[in-house]
């Protein structure tokens, strides 16, 4: 470990840090498991932790402690910005860096040479044990695939466990890392998680507006030159009769014309979570001269990564259930389990979609370009329309190449949305700034059904059917039966 | 109080009910003194109140039982119901009922023969308390409020006191009064409140838009005819350089047209919870079939109602100072008092105002004509536009008339708005549905100053100017000292 760090610097250390020294470092495994790793609960919510009495706890390091400043300036990075020589590597606080595409990210970003640090309460996690729900693919604990990616890169991914809407713990973590860059996917993700009842649409909404004020909060107070790369969705938008823009409208109306927010209709209290999100950041943009990008993201689809394929533990996450799964990813998973598509209504429902592989690529680019002081930067993050009915056809269509007969079935829709609409949204300002999309093929389908075969005995098929209806939704709190 | 009671109905008690009897009725105050008032702290956030053991008993009647459901429907109400014979009044629960503009609501529709319950946490009370603030005015406890009003008219206005963010407490509330329509006055309404550091921040956003998310669940579980009344702000709009409408707008882009929600430019983190009530409103409405009316109300001014002329003990708050005080009320102390008006800014700051005896109005018509189910309606509640600059225009010219020099100073703008900007904002809902309006005539202003001029020996100087930037907002909470 000594040895993997004097490699690039001479080492400052703070009166926090944990250094562990002496330790082999021929075999990556060995360097690891002897650590003495903090089993710690955080100070947060009833509903994820119980209270501790020492706040000033909060900052864990699972990998060794950060490079002090001076001695980062002699790395010569790998990253873009190293192209005309050694420069200081860019540091990235990526929030909610434990997620299908926060662990993505954060992978690439520390493949690029960027320095990552991830911020994650792992509620995500916690959900599935809440709900009775599992990954298809088995992951990994965030340390162990911290460390995994330590013995196989000799890069350090910092982490701080702990929750955003705890000011507290987010101040010590920005203070720590002093982030040039902070992506936020740290929120509730689920559209169908914040319609089970109101407990979780309050939690939802609360969870993901407060910790978002708490990011802009902590870049007013400590770090007024951060970016701030927000994960938006396109839900935002609703399906209005008329195209959909980046962010903003131009309206000519009774003679007078003005560039506007585009107006937004969300559909559960998920999205409109992101609407409110959005609102909030414009306003801080204006009044605080906050830099921000808000990446209104469509459905991802996909799972490997160059990084992943390096090995089983950095693999990550795939939602096929009713509740986190999203449309392809589902039914790549029911096709290769043999149970029918679900249709959810007539499947006219038109949606825009991405590769996770863009997901991190977009992610890198609005980090590289990064939005001016004030200019609060909506981009729309997706390479292709889709009906429901579109995917249904190519996923039987690869099945059937694969030998897999794939049936396809309508269930009634359990969310409130058009099923047959006008759907035309722009995505061009990532195309822009460097975008090459991997587009939805053939290929790729073969693989991800072939990718969901591999797992397919992980499948519980109890968690298939949409079980979160939109109109059903009480005040009493529900609980999964065993 | 007995035989108050028994002249309209034969009682029917719950379990829960607290019935005062064999009490004198012939003096009004007689039957209030020797009331056995519960002193009752409810269990809420810490701001407010500390945890009781027992949730159940969060319900408390300041003054008598409710009437049986069988009993009301003998009582000839004078409603406007009732113009065709006896009917059954309205029930109408007022959240926020103990604030300036709740008080006055609950004031003219009980003396309208609604069936009034004011529902309030009290915590605006708190506000003056622990920022060092008082009303202009002095104001009696909402309990010796209900109390006058009872004694006067013979009218009971229900009580419960609590947070509508305790779900628990909102649910017996409902489950209790059954309302037919729901005022929602019951947020954190002041911009500076909101920008004075980030717990006030979050406090309004997690306040205003939980308490709503209650109130619309409330409404789904226990009683879904219910019409909800929510007061937003014309704040929501921002500036927008074309003429704002009410609610929605019609947009033809690139050949298409559909009819969308406003777009929404809000500048503090007030008006941005507005902004969030306002999304999460439409969506229930779509998704739920909640019946909906969003008042988009402009600054308020006055302060007397017919009813409070009544009796000094049911008079109503005043605000003048730089947190709670609105632009038109403050000047009128400032020119009182001696203090110069201050103009933040170059003054052009133009909004909607309206009286608040149109504010009671407004709400009335709002009532009497709900929203069909599933409609989201939105109505910009103002009778006139007037800038920074009208404004201090008038106040001069009416204090001269009263032999008051009023001098003008510009200050510094606390805030981050334009300050010479198009205005034009619609407003013809209301009068559609026959507001006549109060306009702001010379009478009204000479009313208003010699209100002013009575109660100027209870003004605090020190609290006129600005002590709140929207700039200068930070992470740590703000404390003000004696």
């Amino acid at each position: 470990m000594a040895h993997l760090l004097s490699t690039h610097c001479t080492m400052k250390l703070s009166i926090n840090a944990k250094v562990y020294t002496n330790l082999p470092n021929h075999h990556p495994k060995a360097l690891f498991t002897s650590l003495p790793v903090h089993t710690y609960k955080h100070p947060s919510k009833s509903l994820v932790f119980h209270k501790r009495k020492d706040p000033k706890h909060h900052v864990f390091y699972a990998t060794a402690v950060p490079m002090s400043k001076e001695a980062e300036t002699q790395i010569a990075s790998g990253s873009h910005q190293s192209s005309s020589g050694p420069s200081k590597p860019k540091r990235v606080m990526i929030i909610g860096g434990d997620g299908y595409c926060g662990w993505a990210t954060a992978l690439h970003l520390s493949n690029r040479n960027y320095e990552v640090c991830i911020v994650d309460s792992l509620v995500r996690r916690l959900f599935d044990h809440q709900l009775g729900l599992d990954s298809l693919t088995p992951i990994a604990s965030i340390h162990d695939r911290i460390r995994r990616w330590k013995s196989l890169t000799g890069k350090t991914i910092q982490l701080h466990i702990g929750d955003i809407c705890d000011f507290e713990f987010l101040s010590e973590a920005f203070k720590s890392f002093e982030p040039d860059s902070v992506v936020h996917f740290g929120e509730q993700r689920s559209a169908p998680y914040s319609m089970i009842d109101r407990s979780r649409a309050v939690f939802t909404q609360h969870n993901n507006v407060i910790g978002t004020l708490n990011v802009l909060f902590a870049i007013k107070e400590y770090q007024e030159e951060c970016h701030l790369v927000k994960l938006g969705t396109m839900g935002e938008y609703g399906t209005p009769n008329i195209d959909i823009e980046e962010g903003y409208i131009t309206i000519t109306h009774n003679g007078r014309t003005d560039t506007l927010p585009y107006p937004k209709q969300a559909s559960s209290f998920y999205h409109l979570s992101k609407v409110h999100d959005s609102h909030n950041i414009a306003f801080t943009c204006k009044a605080w001269g906050i830099r921000a990008t808000d990446l209104n993201q469509g459905v991802v689809y996909g799972v490997r990564t160059d990084e992943m394929e390096m090995h089983e533990e950095l693999c990550n996450r795939f939602d096929y259930d009713g509740v986190f799964g999203t449309a392809l990813n589902r039914f790549c998973v029911q096709a290769a389990v043999g149970h029918p598509l679900t249709i959810y209504g007539k499947g006219g429902q038109t949606r825009g979609y991405l590769d996770i592989r863009d997901t991190v690529q977009c992610v890198e680019l609005a980090i590289a370009n990064p939005a001016k002081h004030g200019e609060f930067r909506v981009f729309n993050q997706f390479t292709e329309q889709f009906s429901v009915n579109d995917l249904s056809r190519l996923v039987t269509k690869a099945g059937k190449k694969l030998g897999l007969e794939v049936q396809t079935i309508s269930v009634p829709n359990p969310r409130v949305e058009a099923e047959e609409h006008y759907y035309n949204a722009k995505h061009t300002k990532l195309v822009e700034l460097g975008l090459q999309p991997h587009l939805l093929s053939d290929s790729l389908l073969d693989s991800l059904l072939n990718f969901a075969i591999t797992y397919k005995d992980r499948v519980d098929k109890a968690q298939i059917m949409p079980s979160v209806s939109w109109k059903k939704i009480g005040a009493k709190p529900q609980t999964v039966t065993a």
